[in-house]
């Protein structure tokens, strides 16, 4: 990252590389930099120079020195301790060589990196397709088709139905018979993608305290979600057939749960689909101890439509049915949605008024029209099958690379054994200007983890697995 | 509403008017149907036609009849309780007669009522300007502008920036140089409307059981939605001069409140702005009892810049500036912010993302061009102007209607006294197409009220005030 060639000094150049990963929370509050001569070494630059850009750093107030101990991360300027996410209600984490601790950046900042360009490279942590996987001219002319006319103005000024656009519902009714999931309009809800849906149903469902179980390894975002909300998490293993019954069947009896998160199909990050036998099986134990079941199908464009999903059997019983449009369309038009039972869907609705009234339906009328003439299902065919050839390449790389996949490779994630700690290898990959989703992103606790998701359509890069296996052996030796 | 002419019977439009009302839930469960006496006398029909109508209710499973009593609103076909908002965590409302609380619609249902297209009549209860107020050319133009070009693409096919779309922040930046609020864009923070970004400070900042100060009367969503993630409301009277500090003072060495919610300009209903004086003892206040204060300045736009606000003298210490452009632009582009102090940032920006993500760039570019264009503030004096009018023609039509002002008219609404009860009246109302904004409405716990909000812009209507004039009549005889 650090070149000779620039009109800043080598000093001055590490410096701003420490602070943009400060302020971006890579480097989370209380961590520790590298020593002088660990980051002479990483940097390949003299330690009077590492030297010279701590003091910058010193100087800035973004660090700072403890005497015997080396250069850490102040708190955010901040009178008020930052509370962090996943670190908040979390029993304390077991002990972990202090290297790790300190170089482990917290849940947050990763999640936030993620949303950061970090570099032109290729982003095998990132949890989307690259921008030019999902670049169309239906999805621009569908959206510009709406802003020539009148309804624009129309869609525009006022504030819209309070369950969504009327259009996208009617959509999303008749796609979601392809998946015998049996929802009229009526029992659908528009949010801003399947994460305010998610946000919606806990809400909606639960109060500080509850207990919810959740899949782990799971998505981040919902166990910090969860957290914040003060739900008490029970954290349920997934195996390859579905969510692990015994530990549910003891939560279940120890702390009757109101609710249980689910990604039944292409799991993140292990890419496990449920099976028929295991779905019938949870539905049982939902009926037997009266919990409501939110099933998140955000990879569901990436499925074949004869996946098995808990709210089809159930029939929108006591099963609500999230999904979204950010993993096969746009990730910024933020559409996801909810189906949900008669039952709940009145308070659901009211949630969602009291936490963003309305929705822009602008991007909704728009995606209607995508889904209507099959734009959307023909494009979703052309990206599995290109994915398909991404996976195919980036299992090749990884395995001659010396990883090897937990789980069966499948969908848009890859669920990789490294043999290092994730947490220092992200750190270290970080000035290769690549950002990886280590393994303890994934549980709730975040225990220190030698996995990595990757992203299949982005780590299908030699380059990148070089860069990996160098900067892997430099940990090692 | 009810036409001879129609090929339906007129017991068949009765049970489909009230049908609606109820789906609507601007009937609300547990409400009683005016007696059959009543309903005849008050649609014009026969009493026959009113059995026969809910008769058919009744076969529909929408109300069910009570020996001796009449008949009431079934409680939405669920078998779990509908949990009322406003209705929560509140004491038990003082006794009031029967008929009133019979038919008092609660608080969720005319908050979805109001955005529910009653008829083709100005609607005085709206919270929003009639869209052809609101109609321009330069908004479109902005949005045409990015739908055509390659921005499209480049805003739509990645998440986005976590704080929300650079340009809109600087843009927001130098706006608010112009009302002395000193935010750069680094603390700027962009939300799917006003409401989104209250919800984003009240969950950051509020735990569960915490106490919060709101001004009373209020906005009923700011009461619903803290009731609904479980705050403790200690109501502050909200005076002309500010809110009513000796309330306040008492509230502070009884319940340490965390945060005090304040519509200072332009109050919603009252029309009451915030005097310089009073805002500094609020400050003290505040300083004294460690409180944060979230000021809500959405109707920012149709008042004069000099108006006081909290945040420009307080500087964003403890104070967080929340506004959004529903009231002036496009309520469904759902564009609103904060502006926060650095310490308090960070967290914000976490339970953004963990409630939403990102927000849709692309309308929040097209907002960034009509500010840097000037176009919105061209567009905003526009209104302005065109609100005085309708202001001084409302005022007008309301006094010659035994009306009279609580509060000196002023922006977008007046709280008016009708002599009657405005939740009876409100339903009353409905029944001429007409949908209301009763007192009860701005309380958190709804106790009947005389008063009701009127929007200048949608009150400035001769038919209205005769029908109002008539229906009140009648409730009186």
């Amino acid at each position: 990252m650090l070149t000779r060639t620039s009109t800043q000094s080598l000093a001055e150049q590490l410096a701003a590389l420490f602070a943009e990963r400060i302020r971006n929370r890579l480097l989370a509050p209380g961590s520790r930099l590298p020593s002088v001569r660990e980051c002479a070494r990483q940097q390949d630059v003299s330690p009077h120079t590492v030297v010279a850009a701590y003091d910058k750093l010193l100087a800035q107030g973004l660090v700072e020195a403890r005497r015997q101990r080396g250069f850490f991360v102040r708190d955010a300027a901040s009178a008020e301790p930052v509370r962090r996410l996943g670190a908040a209600t979390a029993p304390a984490a077991p002990a972990v060589p202090l290297v790790l601790a300190a170089t482990q950046a917290d849940a947050s900042s990763l999640i936030r990196g993620m949303f950061h360009r970090q570099s032109d490279k290729p982003q095998p942590g990132m949890g989307v397709f690259p921008p030019d996987w999902m670049d169309s001219t239906f999805m621009p002319t569908s959206l510009r088709r709406l802003t020539g006319t009148k309804a624009l103005q129309e869609l525009s000024l006022q504030y819209g139905e309070p369950a969504g656009d009327a259009a996208l519902r009617r959509s999303l009714s008749q796609k979601l018979v392809g998946i015998n999931v049996p929802a009229p309009p009526e029992q659908i809800l528009t949010s801003i993608g399947a994460t305010h849906a998610l946000d919606i149903v806990s809400r909606t469902l639960l109060r500080a305290g509850d207990p919810v179980m959740v899949e782990e390894p799971g998505w981040a975002i919902e166990f910090a979600r969860l957290e914040s909300l003060g739900m008490r998490i029970l954290p349920v293993p997934r195996r390859a057939d579905g969510p692990d019954l015994a530990v549910m069947a003891q939560y279940c009896e120890a702390h009757q749960p109101k609710l249980f998160v689910s990604v039944s199909v292409l799991h993140n990050p292990t890419g496990y689909s449920l099976t028929p036998g295991s779905a019938h099986r949870v539905l049982q134990l939902a009926n037997r101890h009266d919990f409501h079941i939110v099933e998140d199908d955000t990879y569901s464009h990436l499925a074949p439509e004869h996946a098995t999903r808990l709210c089809a059997l159930d029939g929108l019983q006591r099963t609500i049915y999230v999904s979204g449009f950010a993993k096969i369309l746009a990730p910024n038009w933020r559409i996801g949605f909810l189906a949900a039972p008669p039952a709940l869907f009145s308070r659901l609705l009211e949630t969602k008024l009291l936490s963003t009234l309305t929705t822009p339906a602008l991007f909704e009328r728009a995606l209607a029209w995508c889904i209507d003439q099959g734009q959307l299902r023909r494009h979703a065919e052309r990206v599995r099958l290109r994915l398909d050839g991404a996976r195919a390449r980036t299992v090749k790389l990884a395995i001659a690379h010396d990883c090897s996949f937990v789980s069966e490779p499948a969908g848009l994630f890859g669920w990789v054994e490294t043999g290092v700690d994730t947490d220092a290898l992200t750190q270290r990959m970080l000035d290769e200007g690549y950002l990886l989703a280590p393994g303890s992103l994934f549980h709730a606790r975040r225990p220190p983890s030698t996995l990595m998701r990757v992203n299949f359509a982005t780590a299908q890069d030699a380059t990148f697995w070089k860069v990996f296996a160098r900067v892997r052996a430099s940990m090692k030796a």
